[in-house]
């Protein structure tokens, strides 16, 4: 794409109204638009990256058989009275229809999934089943000062798995683990995540979170370092070691939780009268685990942990571009013509490639780029053309290398 | 995908709480789940129906040079009063935050875009500029019982265009006008439709929805089948003949309004004092477009015109596969395997199949192939492969054809 037809730009200056450092730089690079606390709209390049963020944990899901669905944003009181959450939920938006009936307005589904499972679940040869959906979810947040790391209204994945015995619901808990620390590796987030032991809710013993070490996390948790686990300090009246290696006195940190999985047991299935007939024709109650991964608040925690001073940094997978191919001088000059040869003959070839065509000064140019954070920023100018070359820059180390037209057109090999 | 391992399975009976026939065989095919009247869930095989339309409404969105945005569903009430509609809209879903805060449930977007834009404009050089998206809207209609028809929750395609003036917002208009009659005539809706003068609201004279006959419609036009046009029976009074050639005493008959756009005009930049620099330096208001497309209303209008006595009629850009591959006899005989291997083969090419795979009666599997409605039925029988050629049926004209394995890898060439 054409920068100059981008219809956002950046932003010289942070946003007087936002605290988190995410949301500023969102702002600013023209990512996120702010609409009230804790509600963001997404632009054009922000889009994309929710975009590649699903795409991302569409195929981990995928992979573990689960099956792709849509479910409703407005639920029906009964439901959550069910479940007694109606009244125990403290965040839940509640709303009324035009016959004053009441509705909530989804911060989850379990209330809707489990009924509507129970429509097409009849024997034990109908288990295991998943299945997730991608989801606009509402809560009410007291505070919401942390951008888009939690929001009122934010882009969530939830998964809910569906088992005959505790010892497959426990294979498929730590397939999904497995899944979240691959994808959190594939996006570099892996060195700050924590498997971290936390409460289990009115529901069971424990759950587990994935948390992310940052200052702007609203979370505590006890981490080890050897183990790589951690224990939220919600529940450390309880765990006061390392579950792993059992190492006491474990430092303190704040982090965000970017992810939980919870084995729901028999909880939801009882409300909604959810059974499987067994082998020997028996009603038994369906087991059940839920596991949900914040879209926008990966969006928000990507910008917050992998920043730098110039502005964000995109790891590959999440990037709305691969490539910023960055031209100095005139549209019209010889830099500006090779950069618009350079940059069809790469759209032709398939490649994500942004062009900044716009007729700024060079430094404009590299300050805009370092704000934007794509991954490789490819700089032609007349310098290089006269080397025969073409800059190649990776935004997340600074790190330069040379190549010409040719071999940059098959880079990265 | 093998249908043994969707979760889904089509019912003999319409589901009892349906009135409207698009509702009662996506709920019979199990594309679709009720939650509430005017409010689905979407199941696998819808799910996969909406990403289709969705996939195929984009590629004329970006085609049109519109960019892709994801507005909040939570709107400010003061956004609402700024143009009076917080009163106006009758159909609004009004909530309170924490704060006793007020809130709207988006509807529409008018109310956010124009704000949003409003940070990116400045001189005439920005413009025309045209965003859009594709988003779960909220309307409380006082009844919702045409199914997907018209619902109180529903996903839309929402395109809004940004102007100098009216001779651009014109151009615009029609590009988009263009843009729609692809998309119905690709779905093989255009027959159907008729291009129907409307009335322009508080905003405008007139606008323009394209409306599909259909007796399950909630709208009346007056059609005229020389021209392909249609009035709106709600401004008959002003427009009592056709707008193309002027035939008066038009037939009347009910349709359902699968799109519309609109001249906005200068009404909601005036709201939110949204300008633009002219080339004399002159602040000049802005005058915006809005076209709308309902995207769960285009499933269910699909269900309710394409199909017939036997069930649902998929046309092959909204399909949820292209193929249903239908072995007749035990998974283990020879037409089992035989299937197994050209399923294998065809998946491996990347084809969109669908493999009956369970062990149920040749009559449940061409009666549950013909309620699910794929475009081409591929059927592998002891019959057909003592013949070597495998049987290919078109679901919507029943036309048979019979083709080798290899010619049917190859198939449609």
């Amino acid at each position: 794409m054409r920068q100059s037809e981008l219809f956002t730009r950046g932003r010289r200056e942070a946003p007087a109204d936002e605290v988190a450092k995410n949301a500023k730089l969102l702002v600013r690079a023209g990512f996120v638009h702010k609409e009230m606390a804790g509600v963001y709209s997404f632009l054009p390049l922000g889009w994309l990256v929710l975009k590649k963020l699903e795409e991302l944990v569409r195929s981990e899901m995928l992979a573990l058989g689960a099956q792709e669905i849509l479910m409703s944003a407005l639920q029906p009181k009964d439901n959550w009275q069910a479940t007694g959450r109606w009244e125990k939920m403290t965040d839940l938006y509640k709303l009324h229809d035009r016959s004053e009936r009441e509705l909530v307005l989804g911060p989850t589904h379990e209330e809707i999934v489990t009924p509507l499972v129970k429509n097409y679940l009849d024997s034990y040869q109908d288990l295991p089943l998943a299945v997730f959906q991608f989801q606009t979810k509402f809560r009410m947040e007291p505070r919401a000062k942390s951008g888009l790391l939690r929001g009122r209204e934010f882009l969530m994945k939830d998964l809910y798995s569906f088992h005959r015995d505790e010892a497959d619901l426990q294979r498929f808990y730590d397939l999904v683990s497995t899944a979240y620390k691959k994808i959190l590796m594939q996006l570099g987030l892996a060195e700050k995540t924590y498997f971290t032991l936390a409460g289990g809710g009115t529901f069971a013993e424990f759950s587990h979170e994935f948390q992310i070490l940052t200052p702007a996390g609203e979370d505590s948790i006890r981490f080890c370092d050897r183990c790589r686990l951690a224990v939220n300090e919600e529940i450390f009246d309880r765990q006061n070691n390392c579950p792993g290696c059992g190492t006491e006195k474990l430092p303190i940190a704040t982090a965000i939780e970017i992810a939980n999985i919870f084995k729901l047991g028999a909880n939801f299935s009882r409300a909604f009268n959810l059974t499987y007939r067994d082998q020997a024709g028996v009603n038994q109650p369906v087991l059940m685990g839920c596991y949900g991964l914040g879209i926008s608040r990966l969006l928000g925690a990507l910008a917050e942990v992998l920043s730098d001073e110039k502005g964000l940094v995109w790891p590959e997978p999440a990037a709305p571009f691969l490539i910023h191919l960055l031209s100095v001088g005139p549209a019209a000059g010889s830099a500006g013509r090779a950069a618009e040869r350079l940059y069809e003959r790469l759209i032709k070839l398939g490649r994500e490639i942004f062009w900044d065509d716009r007729e700024i000064s060079a430094g404009e140019k590299f300050a805009g780029a370092d704000l934007l954070g794509l991954p490789y920023q490819v700089v032609i100018s007349e310098k290089t053309l006269a080397a025969g070359k073409i800059e190649l820059i990776k935004r997340a180390t600074g790190e330069k290398s040379f190549l010409t037209e040719d071999e940059l057109c098959v880079w990265p090999g």
